[in-house]
């Protein structure tokens, strides 16, 4: 693995779900191979999960953090060849290169802006980062993506599947702000490389990207989707063909004890309740919200411990 | 100890005293202690004395810190059953559930708003923690309570005593702004336990909570109040009786060369210069209020210990 | 060395230059001598380079690193006697007494307000500190003076000569913003004290303070000054006689590939690409600003170190 920033780097899932487990029972096994390394952390958004639980992982392994905010005091410029005269202070050519000498691996979190999308989708960020630094890059949520949630996610449905092939359903619920696709695309693309029997469900209007869904059944008809899931992944974003807006809220797609079921319900958090998932969910046995996002730290973990045996090797 | 929210939260004070004052002599005698250990601190406020001396005792004890400034970018929602279709983003039950599986501890400053009398009596962000947490709450500064301070001056006046029962005056001084009461409720409390001769003085409409006083003196003189003291403890607050208010900057209270006599003068800082104490009484001997700000290294670092050694049995 | 606020507080400077180039070689090789010492890192202005490199270099050597970014809620105040009832919350008496007993080196970045040249020049923020801290003081850049970034260009320079005296011209370059003479002067500082051929070129308006200049030739003509240079370090200022003012953005005085020629450029960094460097050469070989970048971590590290060494003897 030289970088993290989609689970397509990961070269055998299986296993390395299977590692993280093994981590999780010893978090300390490997607390010497991040010895004199240096994770730099940079944020352009805010983050909650993400942040404790990538700095825990790559203390855990004895890393060195330097975390950066990256306000609006340090706008960076993207475009090659810009003459720099306006609000851009400093080329991502110059900043990459820089934090590299730095740092031994470089995390990025950079959200879409959701009002152009084809610059959302060039990545641009977390692509410039990739091509001019001279370490790994970790992926910590960027405009289309979050893989370190969907190896959590792939690790948390491992744990707690009691049958072979399990029914997953990811369902859209309702949400009041314009919310990315990067969780719901990363999700997708996982639950694809594992052996589960993958669906997808969520109002007319909000499609995903059709390259993302390939051949996952999608339903309209939500209470015909989750019939009989194991998983309910619960999610809310905002509509992609009428790119970044909220073009319903309907109340009747929140979750609910009835549509649950008895199938275990999963969400990245934060999660907003009685809006996106209903109190009676998330407050019974079928949520398993919290320890999914205890397996941040180990997704987290065995994606540095990965990269940190490359730089080594 | 199960969490560090109140004075009274330490069982024995004189024996945590004095184990303190130990500590500080070899700081790092336990620097093993913490190892593998996180402390999460949580700020809604922000801080300098309180947020750098907790870091450096943990960090005295081997424990890994990770600091999470609450902006309004992440607004927290803590009342049950809630739709959540407005400005808060995430449930505490969720936030104190989810850190406390990355924290071995959790750190927590939050002020009153000082608008509602009732909602910051109870204290719901750090209950909430209290309650939804899964490991030990400290409380960096709370609505109504400041413990870490509290000991802090103990472990002070107990260093600095010349006589057996001190006689120790908590004076209200002007301020510009409308100040909590947090550190004087906590001093008094504390006072309370200790073998010491404790009055209160402040103007009248500045009465502090009955339940905090319960018969410990009041004199609105001060001039009365502060003969013969050996300590006098500056500090202003707000008006509790019509709350938050504002209702006397008598530049009269102001503690001058002449009030503090022989004393020593305390204070927990910030302390505005020439409004609240005079230049000539902190730039003497009589001030004490350099070391007091020391101990507060020695406060945290004597509270954590005990709650890692509680952790570990 | 008891701080390090000035270039001339190194007493051997070709010595430390040697010391910081063999550090770099091994930047492990001193991982214990921090142990238990802790870095306080004050910021009244934003950073990426030095906040990162310095960092950095605290922990190669061992140390803890705690950060605090003096935001408009923390206003200090300065002055003797003032009385405050206003915005000024503490004072620096206070402040620095106080971290000093939290922190072992305390290091402070404050940029110059460029509106008050008195106040400017008086350097009453990183003075203050000075003045009242217990501790050594290190220099992330004030008002007038930037000495880790001027080490920083010393070394680079050293390593990158290919001839026993290189000519080394610093020009001004236009920007659309008013930026301090922090890094001019203390570059110049440093050049003065290597047995380097040193010149400074800039438009009419822009002289710097004639006592850092001292004998250095000095032409309004950039073509030529530029001629057969070794080194050329790139920077604007603001005007010095019209206090931060910006007089000029003449795109004549941009660096170009044909103003170039042989020599390596060099800047601090953040650069604004085809305003104040062009494209074709900071994409070219001669470019050097990501080594001299680089060599951020090894200036603050031979500080750092020679600060420590001085604690324990």
């Amino acid at each position: 693995m030289n970088n993290y920033t989609s689970i397509h780097d990961i070269k055998n899932l299986s296993k390395t779900i299977q590692e993280a487990i093994t981590l999780k029972a010893n978090p300390f096994q490997f607390d010497t191979l991040g010895k004199h390394k240096t994770l730099v952390m940079l944020f352009f958004n805010s983050s909650l999960r993400t942040r404790l639980s990538t700095e825990k992982a790559a203390k855990n392994l004895g890393m060195d953090v330097m975390i950066l905010d990256i306000s609006n005091t340090w706008n960076l410029e993207f475009k090659d060849g810009t003459v720099m005269n306006l609000q851009t202070a400093e080329h991502i050519k110059e900043a990459a290169q820089v934090i590299s000498q730095y740092a031994d691996i470089i995390a990025v979190r950079a959200f879409p802006s959701l009002k152009n999308k084809e610059e959302d989708a060039s990545e641009y960020i977390l692509n410039s980062f990739k091509t001019y630094a001279s370490v790994p890059i970790v992926n910590m949520e960027s405009a289309t993506a979050h893989p370190l949630q969907a190896l959590t996610d792939a690790i948390t449905i491992t744990e707690h599947a009691i049958k072979k092939k399990p029914k997953v359903v990811l369902s859209w619920a309702p949400h009041p702000k314009a919310l990315p696709h990067a969780v719901a695309n990363s999700f997708i693309k996982t639950m694809q490389l594992l052996d589960v029997d993958l669906s997808v469900t969520h109002p007319k209007g909000y499609d995903l990207a059709s390259e993302i869904i390939k051949d996952t059944p999608v339903f309209y008809n939500q209470k015909k989707a989750l019939q009989d899931a194991d998983f309910v992944y619960v999610k809310n974003w905002s509509s992609y063909d009428q790119y970044g807006q909220v073009i319903s809220q309907d109340p009747n797609w929140m979750i609910t004890k009835e549509k649950i079921g008895n199938a275990s319900c999963m969400h990245c958090l934060p999660v907003r309740r009685n809006m996106v998932i209903a109190d009676a969910v998330l407050d019974s046995e079928n949520s398993i919200v919290i320890p999914q996002a205890n397996n941040r730290t180990f997704a987290a973990q065995i994606v540095l411990k990965n990269l940190l045996e490359q730089l080594s090797s």
